[in-house]
């Protein structure tokens, strides 16, 4: 690989880990700010996700930090969890703690998507291969 | 759904979260045991996919138990990665706390496998899936 | 030390490292069920002890299996949590899931609390047994 | 509690978590980069240490992010592991990354050690900043 390359792959990484990072940080802090606000933003199904969202960061996040092989796999569930939460946060008003957290979980999602394809940039469609999976025996 | 065929997938979740959670416990005692025999056991290689797969199952578990919608995806992530920790005991020997390990991670891995199709008991091949994840743009 | 008093040491260690496992599932459990129950169960303050408990036990529990010097004070830690949690379920009803919970959390906090004093089996003042641990042997 | 004070205790929760994250990050950067360069840097207790500082510090900011009542406790335990984890990594060497890491966990002990005496800035003996962060208002 041209070192270009390897310096594009390393950059990527890099922003990667940002991502997830600063995605669990928002995670936990909405949950917070939901827990304490109540009503529809309290919703058993948001929590959950915001949850799940934090705890998949932090997991994808070390993947990357140890310079794991299998960050690739992390990184897919990582991305699909993101997307979800992100969808939720923006359904719920988009706006204030929401905002941040949809934003930050769009962010994560993007560059987990990337990582998940593994060496190449843009993998054609990890959403397709996990559908494949999905299909009745 | 019959009631029967939603018993038995209280059974299988009841099964993967009991074997995520065995796994979890034997890859951290193997990684302390690793640490202190050194030599081969504790090359980097092995002593991050110990520390991969602890987590991993770690945060499986969390997503099952918490009843996740998205726990297919960290079954998934899961199950690649206890079988690469399988592998790499089972080269490493595979006796004593490599036999217990590598015996822990293939449990785990063929319980993930199944959860990691979503309501299906045995998907046809999630390989295959995350395969045509890994294929170049 | 005479080899009883070594073995000893293990059982109480090994014992520790179950109840904290053994709780981290119950809370996690029991975290998803009152979410699901709703009411007086998903207060804010309920599921934060929830979530806190089920935490610091998988970290406390990670101390331990990794033979960590300073896992007195991540038991410490522990113990004053899991009393909490488990004041919190027994004042919500103490029956079904709030029983178990409040159960797991008892016997993982008097487990904690003995490995935060080191080899004192009911301190009286847990800050007192820790400065005790810290004294040259 | 004058609202300056309100405002100064915000201001060091939100330094400490900011330290937390920083120093999980940190220790695992310098755990994997022990890993690759071996020799005294990859030795057992060592590696255990970071292993044990990136776990306490991701607890501890999780304590803090959910407003938890009980952070000090977790504080308590993280200044204490940040404080032997930087004492290691100043005693090998101290330059390149061990230098940065060192650094993080002083920085990280130190808010640590504020926080785990609740409004105290500077606690000349942590047991003793406890039992007061205890007495009633």
């Amino acid at each position: 690989m041209a070192s270009a390359e390897v310096k594009r792959g390393n950059d990527d990484l890099r922003e990667c880990i940002d991502n997830c990072l600063a995605c669990h940080r928002v995670c936990m802090e909405t949950l917070t700010d939901c827990l304490a606000r109540g009503g529809r933003l309290a919703e058993p199904g948001h929590l959950r996700l915001l949850m799940d969202c934090a705890d998949i960061c932090e997991t994808s996040a070390r993947f990357m930090l140890r310079g794991s092989d299998l960050h690739s796999r992390t990184c897919f569930a990582c991305a699909e969890v993101c997307g979800a939460c992100a969808a939720a946060c923006e359904k719920l008003g988009n706006e204030g703690m929401m905002k941040a957290c949809a934003e930050a979980c769009r962010r994560c999602e993007a560059s987990c998507r990337r990582m998940s394809g593994g060496v190449m940039p843009h993998p054609i469609n990890p959403e397709a291969a996990q559908r494949a999976a999905d299909l009745p025996a």
